[in-house]
């Protein structure tokens, strides 16, 4: 069903950016194809598990172009990783101070990170996108030709959630609209989402917990027995901030008062990518939290995100089991800045050779 | 710690094979080099997950040659299928007919498999071995150059357990040898172990059962309420028949009484590997309960196992739990065929790439 471009809400109608149409992929014949296709002689029933439901998922998001003609066809894989900093990390909220998100950015343009490294391994062209970092990024000159900086910097940093919005409704009109215009300049048809940014989780963790309706402490991870007093410190801030915006509940609202502006970018990043039917490789927390607030105004949307793991945040584990979703890789990774979907990718490239017959 | 050959017991050394020498592979200034490569500057620890306990893995089997002068090493990796027949299969154990053991010998043979298909995309050459299939197998005419098949057949089937012993002393120590022989002539230092063959799971669950010292109803996946009369049926018998070989202690005695030339192939094939430090993917169910009589004669083998993932077989769940392994890869993959140690591959891979620095 085409859910077509829809404004937020009446107040915000005039600046919003009016999103793409995104189509549900669901396809009762397609899939009957897929499931013959993907019927070897003497195997058992449901002997490729997982990787079946893999191999429907990516056939029905590529329907409207090659299948069942041909089969599936990936091109040039892009990696993106929207990086950008929280006003949130004045309060302490991460053991890295914020100056680390800048450093991090450097170190994965200039190859020094296992992203990159990871990336190119995987045959995936990187871009940083600066949707905000607190402090001017100078590309440093070892710069790999597959890995790209783009500046769509929003402002340095947003404001710090426990005191304001963290950011003005114009800033996240602004970076929804620069996730979509980033991926529409962007070749291929397979997309990695990623984030950096210090604090980051703090944020995710606040915005799954409104999202997903769960308890604060089960999203931040933090409130338990035996946690350090910093921990019982970082939980009660987040509380503080989340309870300052109790009254906002549309799912734009809770992105513009707690979430980051790669958060809205990777949002705007989602609904343009399946509105071109690309496949989305979603990786960590943020990514995830950023898939609640695309879902919540374009359910469409979920048709074309391929969750790649399960992170060790406890907010990745929680908006996973929300969704009901089965992420494809379970190794513990930290962060979400892209080796999870990097590790998912060569099972997207078996399930493609498995309906190659 | 090395570990000489070892004849079994007394009774049987005459007729025994010399198993080669298996050295345990820890190695305390290896895991400092190896840790310390790992750490990428302003990267969290452990944001690499379990992929820095892979690495560590690897870089320890390859310490013998060339680690820390170089990084890993992987060259010309093979995926060795051992298939063989089970006499409990006339006691219904299986829904499928125990010729279909041969069409899918054939099926693999030809390349017309999910196993195969995958192989090829992942760069395995694969050699299906007959270890004991019940009937002749000729080779197809449109056999493929990257899948080569080798008889070693020990018997046409091995004997129905609930009657007798499933093989004897004689055609195991055979077995066994002929495994290790596999190994020897084949090139390479990565080898995926995996099995076919109908019944083979019955046969792997008597086995974890007694050798993990669990209830037979857990490891089968039967007998729970709710469960068809055929289910109860399969299961009592198994019950009868493990109960019948109850006075069998040794590994290798509950390997001649319940299991199956593959799976003796099997732990022959996982000695010969790890005697010449190559990494072994273990891949499913009765590759797993290899692993267990494995370990159980050769402890230091362990060191060279990757447990690649974990299948849909209970009794696969139950002997990963005993050996306090997590697979790589739960992709709920059926069958034990290949298709999870392929699917683990890239992430070898992955974790060679992060050690290249």
């Amino acid at each position: 069903m085409p859910s077509g471009p829809t404004p937020v809400t009446q107040a915000t109608a005039q600046a919003a950016p009016r999103w793409p149409a995104v189509f549900a992929t669901a396809h009762a014949t397609l899939d009957r194809q897929v499931q013959e296709r993907l019927q070897w002689p003497f195997e058992a029933d449901g002997a490729l598990g997982r990787l079946a439901t893999l191999a429907r998922q990516l056939a029905r998001i590529q329907a409207g172009s090659k299948w069942p003609a041909g089969s599936l066809r990936f091109n040039e894989p892009q990696l993106l990783v929207f990086a950008a900093d929280h006003g949130i990390a004045d309060e302490g909220m991460s053991e890295s101070p914020q100056e680390v998100t800048r450093l991090k950015v450097l170190k994965m343009l200039s190859g020094q990170s296992p992203v990159t490294a990871l990336a190119t391994l995987h045959g995936f062209a990187t871009t940083v996108v600066d949707a905000g970092v607190a402090t001017p990024i100078d590309p440093p000159p070892t710069a790999l030709p597959t890995v790209q900086l783009q500046s769509r910097k929003i402002g340095y940093g947003t404001r710090n959630m426990l005191l304001n919005r963290a950011m003005s409704t114009e800033q996240m009109h602004r970076a929804l609209q620069a996730g979509m215009d980033t991926v529409r300049h962007l070749p291929g048809n397979v997309l990695a989402l990623a984030s950096m940014g210090v604090a980051g989780n703090a944020s995710a963790a606040a915005l799954v917990s409104r999202l997903c309706g769960a308890p604060l402490a089960d999203a931040f991870g933090k409130g338990h027995p035996g946690d350090t007093p910093e921990n019982r410190r970082q939980l009660e801030r987040l509380f503080t901030a989340i309870t300052r915006h109790r009254k906002a509940s549309h799912a734009l609202d809770l992105l513009a008062a707690m979430g980051g502006f790669e958060t809205a970018m990777l949002c705007g990043a989602m609904w343009q990518a399946a509105s071109e039917r690309r496949v989305v490789l979603v990786d960590g927390h943020v990514a995830g939290a950023a898939a609640l607030v695309a879902r919540a105004v374009v359910p469409e949307v979920m048709d074309y995100l391929v969750f790649a793991h399960r992170s060790t945040e406890p907010g990745h584990h929680l908006l996973l089991a929300h969704l009901k979703v089965q992420p494809l890789i379970d190794l513990s990774l930290g962060g979400g800045q892209g080796l999870g979907a990097l590790m998912a990718w060569p099972l997207l490239r078996s399930a493609q050779r498995l309906l190659e017959r």
